[in-house]
C-alpha cells in the first residue's frame, strides 16, 4: 500500500438506521411521483440494451443539463458525483508534483481527493468566524502558485455562500484553474449569484454540480461541471471510458425533463433551513448563515457528547470534525421538529 | 494540463452506427425475456429512495458476487466497470513514484490508467507469436520491481488464456501485487483454470472480472475484483464515496439472481468464436488461439485498409494498433456470417 494510506480509515459518515437522519444533506423527499414514472419507463426502455456500452461521452445528458444551466454541451461534462468531476479535473490539471489549494474548513472531500490522486494538498484555512476574505484568498494563491484553486459555494461545512468578488480578485490573478463548487447552489439565498455568470468571461473558471441534492437524485450518482469547451475536451483525456452507464445517462435525463417539478421541493427545504437558523439563535446558539441544505451550529464544550445525544433522541447529525460544532441538514417540517426538540432536550 | 497529456487524443474505439458491430468486445445477445424483467423490477423499487445516498459499501452486491465466484463478501469489490476497479488498484498500491509491470501488447486502458494515476508503466513486451512464458516474466520481474504486475488472462487483443504455471511463477516472486485481469474467463476453452484457484493460497493475487462480456451486461458499468480481504480494505482508502449507483447495485443483483440464464450465451458465442478461428485458418489467415469472445487475425500489409474494407461492407472490426493485424469479436451465427463473407470479399 502506498505509505501516505497506512493508519487511515475509510471516509464517510455513519449509514446508521435511525428515524431522523440528518448527516449527509441528503434531500429529505423522495422523487414526485410524475418523475419516478418518467424516470421509471427511461430506465426500461435501457434494458434491452445493456449488452451495448453505453455512449462514451454522454452527449445528450451533456445537451440536457446544458440546457439547464443555459449552456452549450461542450461547455458541460457529467461523472458519477461530482467527487468523480473533481478527481478527474485533479488527474488532469494537477497530480503528481503539483498542488491544489482550499480555504478549510471546507468540503472534506478535497484533501482526499487530492491524496487519491498524488496532487499536494495546501490548507490556506479561514477566518475565525469561517469567513473568507478576496484578500486573503489572493493572498494563499499568491504565495502557493496552485495548479488548482478550490473554492466551495455555498461552503461546506458552514453553509455560507461566496461573494462573486472573492471568485473574480482569484481569477484575476491568472494562476491555474479556479474550481468552484457549487454542490448545493440551487439553495442559495434570494440575490446570491452564481459563478456560472463569470463563465463567459473567464476561461480558467469551472462550476461544478451535482444532482444530489437539489435534484433528489444522490442514489443515482450524477455530478457535472460547466466550464471552457477546452476543459472538457483535456477531462476527456483521463475519464475512464464508458464511464457513465447507460441506466445512469438515461435517469438523469428523464429526471432533467421535469426539473421544474423536482425543484419544487427546494423552497419548502429552504423554508426550513431558515426555520432551524432561526429557532437555534433564538435558543442562544451561535449559527452560520445557510445558502445550503444545512446548517452549522455551536458552540458545543464537546460536540461529540452532543451528537451521541441527539442519535440517542433518534436524530443523526454530522460532525464534520470542527471543534464544538455540528452539522445538520434540513429536511421535512417533521424532521425539522424532531431536530429542534432533540436540541431543547439536550440543553 | 499535465505535461504528460498534451497532445494525446481520448481513449476509444469509434462508435459508429453499422449493421454488425464486432470491434468492442460486446456481448451480441440483449438480455434474456426473464432477466431483463427482474432488472426491470429491481430498478423500480429504487427509484422512489433515489433521494438517498446509495449503500457505500455495497454490501449485497458484494454478497451476491461473492457467491457467483465461490467465494466470502470481504473478498470482493466491485466498482463502475473493471477499469475502476484497476485505477483502485494502482491508485491505492501504485501511483507516484512507483511502478506498474505488464507485458505487451495486452489491454490497451492498462498503460493509460497508469497515465492517469501518475504509476510509470513498465512494458515488457511479449514474444514473436504474442505468447508470454515464466522464464520471460521471471526475469521482467526480477529486473523491475514492479509495485504491481498487470497479467491478462485471456490476454486481449491476443486471445489466449495464460497457463497457471506463469501466474504462479510471478507470484513466487513476492514482488508487489499481481493482478490477474479475467474480464473474458468465461470465456476460456474447457480444461483452462482461473487465477481464482490460486486466492487461497496467495495474499498478493488479485482477480479482476466484469460483467460487461459474458453477463452481456456492459451498458451497467459492473466490474469487480476477488482478493485477500486487506486488500478490499486498502481499496476502500482511495474509492469514491458512494461511487456506485444504487440503479447499478439493484440492476447487477437482479441479474446475477438469473445468472445460469443469462450465462446460457456463453457456450454459443465460444462456438460462433471457434467457427471464426477455423474459418480464417481455412482461408489461410493467422489466427491466435481464442479462450475469448474475440478473435485476433492476420497478417495483413496494411491493417488500415483492411478495416475499412471491412467496414465498406457493414462491419466493424477493431484496428488495436498492431502492425498487420485486426480484431474481431465473436456475436451470433449472423454477425459471424457477415464478418466471413466480407473477409472474403477483401482477399
Amino acid at each position: 500500500m502506498r505509505e501516505e494510506l497506512k493508519g487511515r480509515t475509510a471516509y464517510g459518515a455513519p449509514q446508521l438506521d435511525v428515524p431522523v437522519r440528518l448527516n449527509t444533506n441528503e434531500n429529505s423527499y423522495p422523487l414526485p411521483e410524475v418523475v419516478a414514472q418518467a424516470v421509471e419507463k427511461a430506465l426500461s426502455d435501457e434494458i434491452r440494451g445493456l449488452n451495448r456500452y453505453p455512449d462514451r461521452d454522454a452527449v445528450g445528458l451533456r445537451t440536457d443539463l446544458a440546457a439547464y444551466l443555459g449552456l452549450r454541451a461542450e461547455q458541460v461534462w457529467a461523472a458519477n458525483g461530482s467527487n468523480e468531476i473533481q478527481q478527474q479535473l485533479l488527474q488532469a490539471f494537477a497530480g503528481a508534483g503539483r498542488a491544489a489549494l482550499g480555504f478549510g474548513p471546507a468540503y472534506s472531500m478535497h484533501p482526499l481527493l487530492c491524496l487519491g490522486t498524488a496532487t499536494s494538498f495546501i490548507d490556506a484555512g479561514r477566518g475565525e468566524d469561517f469567513g473568507l476574505t478576496a484578500g486573503h484568498a489572493v493572498d494563499a494563491v499568491r504565495r502557493h502558485r496552485p495548479d488548482v484553486t478550490l473554492l466551495c459555494s455555498p461552503n461546506n461545512p458552514t453553509g455560507t455562500a461566496l461573494s462573486l468578488d472573492i471568485v473574480e480578485a482569484v481569477l484575476a490573478q491568472k494562476q491555474g484553474l479556479v474550481v468552484v463548487d457549487e454542490a448545493y447552489a440551487e439553495f442559495r439565498r434570494e440575490g446570491t449569484p452564481s459563478a456560472l455568470s463569470l463563465l463567459e468571461t473567464h476561461d480558467r473558471l469551472i462550476v461544478t454540480r451535482t444532482m444530489s441534492k437539489a435534484f433528489a437524485f444522490a442514489g443515482a450518482r450524477v455530478g457535472y461541471l460547466a466550464a471552457h469547451p477546452s476543459i472538457i475536451e483535456a477531462v476527456q483525456l483521463v475519464r475512464l471510458p464508458y464511464h457513465l452507464s447507460a441506466l445512469t445517462q438515461a435517469a438523469a435525463r428523464a429526471a432533467l425533463a421535469h426539473a421544474d417539478v423536482l425543484l419544487g421541493t427546494v423552497e419548502a427545504i429552504k423554508q426550513q433551513r431558515d426555520l432551524i437558523v432561526s429557532s437555534l439563535r433564538e435558543m442562544g446558539w451561535q449559527v452560520a448563515d445557510s445558502d445550503a441544505n444545512f446548517v452549522l451550529f455551536g458552540r458545543f464544550p464537546d460536540q461529540k457528547t452532543a451528537w451521541r445525544r441527539l442519535l440517542d433522541q433518534g436524530v443523526l447529525v454530522r460532525d464534520v470534525g470542527l471543534d464544538g460544532w455540528l452539522r445538520v441538514t434540513a429536511g421535512t417540517p417533521a424532521e425539522t421538529a424532531a431536530f429542534l426538540k432533540a436540541m431543547k432536550e439536550i440543553r
